[in-house]
C-alpha cells in the first residue's frame, strides 16, 4: 500500500535520527539553555541572513501558532488570515481560547489577495465605530498556504508594505516552509522572507524532523518575555535540546532544503501523472501538496492500493482528491502510483 | 437640531424614572434577590407563556452576549451567527474574549439563511477533520436585526427545528426586541420566540428602561449556576433591584409593547416620507431603524438640521443613511422632518 | 425594621436623583462622548490635583477591577493583593477569568505590609527560575479595605516608592473612597492618592451613586485603547451620560465627601454604642463598616428588629457581627439602634 | 562533572530510542490513531487494573496540566492545590491563562492535608456568599509531590473520599509518578491511584521517555470531547505515534518501573551518603529527589565537581539544596558523589 495522506506519516529523517541518538546520554540544561540549541539559532539566523532576530523553538505547528498569536498581540487586536487560513479551520479555535479574533479575509487559492487586504484596512479605519471592532494587529499567511499554493516575492513585498504603514505584524505560517523555498516557482527566498515577515516559523515537523516549529522573530521586542509566555502556554519543552538537536541538523550543510527538495520533485512527476493521464488539475500547486479532480471510479480503484485524502466531500461523480509527497517519498513509490494511475483508468 | 442618530440618546421612559424614584430610598438586599426583580422575572414569564424558565437581568447588550454565549457553550464550541451579527462586529471580540469563536456565515439583510444554515451542519458533521475544529454548539440569530429586518416565524421555526436536531442552543439577541415585536410586519410573537428559542434577551436600554436586558432562559439547565458566572464576567449588579423595578414597570400594563408602538409608527412615517419623496431605501426594515440612499447634496442639507448616521463610507454621489426612532420620538419630531426633506430637495 | 447590612441597598442621593430626572429627555451621544462625562471628568480630575490623567466610567465595581487589571497587565502578568482582597475573595474569578493570576499576600486587617511586600518582590526576582512563574506587573490595594481599615500615609508611600522602584504598577480599588477619605482616621488625601497610584477608581455604587465607578489613570498611556479594552470587557455602557450625570453632581460642591462624611458619622456613634455596651471590636474599623463580636443571645435580640451580617460562622458563644452605614443612615436610625442595643443587653 | 540538577537533563531510555528508530520509517496516521497508540492505551489501562477509561498522550507536563484542567472543570470552578504545587508556582500561570483560578491550600512538606481540605470546603460551602466565589471542582495533588514526598494510601484515600462526597474531581499529576511508585516507602499501587483519582497522568518526560504524559480518565465522561479540547490548546502532536510507540515500550515488561527502581536505589545512596557524613535533611523524602541543608563551604566545594540546585536563596551559612536522580543515574556517578563528599568535608 502507498501512502500520500500527509506530510507526517513517519518519523525524522535518518541524519536527525542519528544526531538524536549521538546525544542521548549528554546531559544538558534544560528549556533551550544547551549548546545545541544555541547553535541551532546562529545556524538559522544566518541562513535567514539576519544581524540579529530571535529564534524560539516549540513542538508543533498549532501551539506554535497560538503561542506567537497571542503574545505578540495586544489583547484587543485579532488577526487577519484568509478564510482558509489553518488557524481560522483546523486548529479548533486555539487562537480564540486565547482571546484573539481571526477576521477573515476571501481566499483566493489560499491566498490573501494585498489590494483587498488594503482596501479592507482602509475601509476599517475609515468606519468611525472602528474602536468598538476588533482592532487589526497582525496579518497571517501561510508560506506555502494550506493548499500548496505559494505567495510570490511581490506578494510578500506588497502585504509587508501595507502592514508597515499601518503598525500591523506580518507572521507567515511556515509549516511547510522547506517544500516552498524548494519549488522552482518560488522567487521568494528564506532571506527575503526574513526582510519582509517580522515574525515566521520554519516547520521542522513535516520536514523533516521528527517534530519541532522554529520561531523566528526579526524584530525580537515583539515577543518580549518570550519565556514566560511560552511556558504559560504550556509550550516550553523540558528537554529543549531536543528540539536545538534537530535544527542544528537540519540546518547543517543544507539538509533541510535538500531533503524538501525531493518531497517537489516527487510531487511534480505525481503531477505530470496525472494531468498526462487527462485528470484535471483542482488546484496548482507548485510544492508538495498536489489536488486533482478525479472520476469516482478512479478514485476507488486508486484508493484499493493507495491511500490518499478526499479533499472536500464525495461528489456525484467526481471527487477532489490531494496527494502529498515528503522527504521519504522514494522514486520507487512514484512510479508504483504511475503504474496504479494506468491501470486504474481501464475500467 | 433634530436627533435620529440611535434609540440610546435619552434616559427611561418617564414612568420607569417614576418608580425608580419611588423606590428609591427604599432598602432592599442586592444582587436581584430583592421582590421587585422577583416580581419583574414573574411578569416576564407570564408574557412570554412559560410556565418555568429561567430570568436573569443585566446592564448592558454586550456584557449578556458575552456572558450568555461563554456561560451556555461548552469550552470547545463557537457561536454561528450572520456576518452583520453585532457579536461579530461590534463587540470589540468580547466573545471571542471568553475564549469562543464567532462562526460567520453570509448574511442576508441582516440575517442567517435556514438552508444555508442547515447545509453548513450538514457539511461540517460530514467533514472527517471536524474534530480539528471549532464545534458549533449556538446559533446567534437578532431579533430584529443589526439591519432593522425580522426573521418571520416560518424562519425562526425552520432554524429551530434545525437547532433541534443537531443539540445546538438557538440564541436570539433581542436589544431592540420591542421594536420587531411592535411592527406590522412581525408574524412571530413573544411567546413564538419563548417556544423556538432556548435563550433569549429582552432589551430595555433601547426599549424605554434607563439600562438593562431580561435574559430568558427557556430550558434553565443550559445556564447552571448562573449567579456565579454572572458574577464572573462583572456583570452581576449590587443594586440589583434597579433592574427589577424598570422591567416590573416595562411589564406591567403593557408598557413595553406600546413604548415599542410609538417607535415603529413614527419609524413608518419617516419611510414614507423618504420614499414618496423620490428616495431608495437601502434596505426595507419594518422596525425602528429605517435605511435610505440619499444623495450627497440631500444628505448634507439635512445634516444641518438634523443628526443621523451614514452606514457605511460617504459615497461619490449618493450615501446609505440610517434614520432610527425610539420611545419618545414625537409626532412633531416627525413632521419637522419632513419639513426638512422637501426643503433639502430644493437646491 | 433597621438595616444595616450592606452600603449598596438604597438607590442614590436625591440630588443625583434630581439630576437624571432632570437629564432625562435629552439627548446626547453615547459610550461616554456626552457633555456630562466631559464634565465629570473635569471635576474628577481637578479634585484629584492632577494636571493631566484620563478618567474612565464604568457601572460596577468587579467589572471594573476586571477590566482595568486585564488591561494595565501585560498577559504573562499577574496582581498581588492581601488574601482578604475583594478580587481574591469575591469577585468570582473575575480576574483569572481575564487569565491573571492574583498573588495572595498574607493580609494584615485587610492590609498589605509594605515589608513583607518589599521582601516578597526581593524574594521572587532573586530566584533563579521566576521566569517560569507568573510575573508580578501590578500591586492592588483597597482603600479603605474590605475590612474597614485604611492605609495611612506613609503606609501609601512606601507601597508606591516599592512599586516604582521596580516598574510595577499601583492600583487602588476605591469602591468606599469616600468613606475612607471622610474618615478623621484618614492622613492620606484624594490627591495623595492620585500622587501615589497610578490607577484607582473612585466608587459611586456604594457612596450615593445609583451605580458607577469613576476609574482615574494617572498615567494615561498604561490604559492604551482604554473604549476597546472597555467595549471587549462588556463595561462600556451605551448611556455614558448616566455615569457622567452622576459623577457631575457627586464632584459638584464637594456632595460627594459630604454625603460619605454622614455614614462616617453614623459609624462612630454605632462603634460608641457598641463598645460602651461592653461588647468587643472585632476589628478597628475607622470607616462606615464596623465589626463587633456579640453574644449569640444579643445578636439574635437584634436580629428581631434589624438586619446586618454575620462575619464569618456564627460562633458556639458569640460571633463576629458587621454593621454598615452609608450616606443615608439618618440619626433616627442610630438613635433606634442605640435603644435596641440597651434592650437586647437585657435578658 | 557530575550532574545531579534535575531529572530531564538526558535523552531517553535506550529501549525507547531503538523503537523509535525502529519505526521511524514506517508510516501511520497521525493524531493518535495509530496501532501503537491504541496498544499503548491498552497496556496502561491494564496495567492500572482499568476495566474501562480513556488514555491521552500529550507532549509536556504544564501542557498536561492545563489542558486537563481547563477541559475537566466547568469555566466558574477553580482547582485547589497545594501552596508549593507545580500550577502555583512554576507554570507561569497556565491555569490561570484558561481562566481558572488555583485555590492554594497550605502545604505540608508539599502535601495537603486531608482534614485541612475537609474544613476548608466545609466552610467554604457553609459561607453564604459562596455564589461570589470560585467554585472548587477539583482537587490537584502531585504523587510524589515537588518535594519528593508521598501521599500514603490512607491519604488518598481520605482526600478521595472527601472530593466523591462533595462531587470534586480528584487529579494527580504524576510528572514523577514512576520515582514515587518504584519507593519502598510508597504503599499506594498504580492501581490504587487508578481507583481513587478520577484523572492522572503517568509522567515520561522525566522517567525514560524523551518526552510525553500519559493522561488516565477513570470516567472518561469527564474529559469529553477530548480531541478537539486538546487540539484546541495546542497539545495534539501531529506524530501522535511518536507518544504512542513510547509508552508502549515503557508498559512493556515493567520497563516503566525498572528504570524509576534504579534512580530510588541511587536516591537513597545519596541521601545515606550525606546523612551519614552527618549532613542534615532538609525534606525527608522517599523518591528521586533529595534534599539537604549543607554548610555554604561545603557546598562550593562539591559545585566545582558536581552540578546540583541550590532549593531557595543561598543562607548566610549553610543553605539547602536538592540531588536528583533517575533512570539512567549509575553506580559509578554515586560512588563518585561519596568521594566527593568526603573530599569536601576535608577543610
Amino acid at each position: 500500500m502507498l501512502h500520500f495522506d500527509t506530510d507526517y506519516m513517519r518519523g525524522a529523517h535518518p541524519e536527525v535520527m542519528r544526531r538524536l541518538q549521538e546525544t542521548n546520554l549528554d546531559q544538558t540544561t534544560g528549556y533551550g539553555t544547551d549548546p545545541h540549541t544555541a547553535h541551532a539559532r546562529e545556524l538559522i539566523l544566518q541562513a535567514c541572513g539576519l544581524q540579529q532576530g530571535a529564534v524560539y523553538f516549540l513542538a508543533g505547528g498549532t501551539q506554535t501558532n497560538a503561542t506567537v498569536i497571542d503574545s505578540v498581540l495586544a489583547r484587543h487586536e485579532g488577526v487577519i488570515g484568509a478564510e482558509t487560513a489553518h488557524i481560522n479551520v483546523h486548529e479548533a479555535g486555539a487562537v480564540e481560547a486565547t482571546g484573539h479574533k481571526v477576521i477573515a479575509l476571501p481566499a483566493h487559492n489560499g491566498k490573501i489577495d494585498p489590494a483587498e487586504l488594503e482596501a479592507w484596512l482602509e475601509s476599517f479605519f475609515a468606519d468611525g465605530t472602528y474602536e468598538h471592532m476588533v482592532i487589526p494587529g497582525m496579518v497571517y499567511i501561510s508560506q506555502p498556504t494550506e493548499l500548496g499554493t505559494l505567495y510570490s516575492l511581490g506578494e510578500l513585498e506588497a502585504i509587508s508594505r501595507i502592514c508597515r504603514s499601518r503598525g500591523i505584524v506580518l507572521y507567515a505560517d511556515g509549516a511547510r516552509l522547506g517544500y516552498g523555498l524548494a519549488s522552482e516557482a518560488c522567487d521568494a527566498t528564506l532571506e527575503d522572507l526574513a526582510r519582509l515577515a517580522d515574525v515566521f516559523y520554519i516547520g521542522g515537523t513535516k520536514v523533516g524532523a521528527l517534530f519541532g516549529e522554529a520561531v523566528v522573530v526579526t524584530r525580537p521586542e515583539l515577543f518580549a518575555h518570550a519565556v514566560t509566555n511560552i511556558k504559560r502556554r504550556g509550550a516550553l519543552m523540558a528537554k529543549g535540546r531536543l528540539l536545538g538537536v534537530q535544527f542544528e541538523t537540519l540546518f547543517t550543510d543544507g539538509l533541510y532544503l535538500e531533503l524538501a527538495a525531493n518531497a517537489v520533485d516527487k510531487a511534480m512527476q505525481i503531477k505530470r501523472i496525472f494531468t498526462e493521464a487527462g485528470y484535471a488539475l483542482a488546484i496548482d500547486s507548485p510544492t508538495n501538496q498536489q489536488f486533482f479532480v478525479l472520476p469516482n471510479a478512479v478514485m476507488d480503484r486508486l484508493h484499493e492500493h493507495a491511500t490518499f485524502e478526499l479533499w472536500g466531500p464525495r461528489g456525484p461523480k467526481e471527487t477532489m482528491v490531494r496527494f502529498v509527497t515528503d522527504w521519504a517519498t522514494s522514486q520507487a513509490d512514484v512510479d508504483e502510483l504511475a503504474r496504479l494511475v494506468e491501470l486504474a483508468a481501464q475500467p
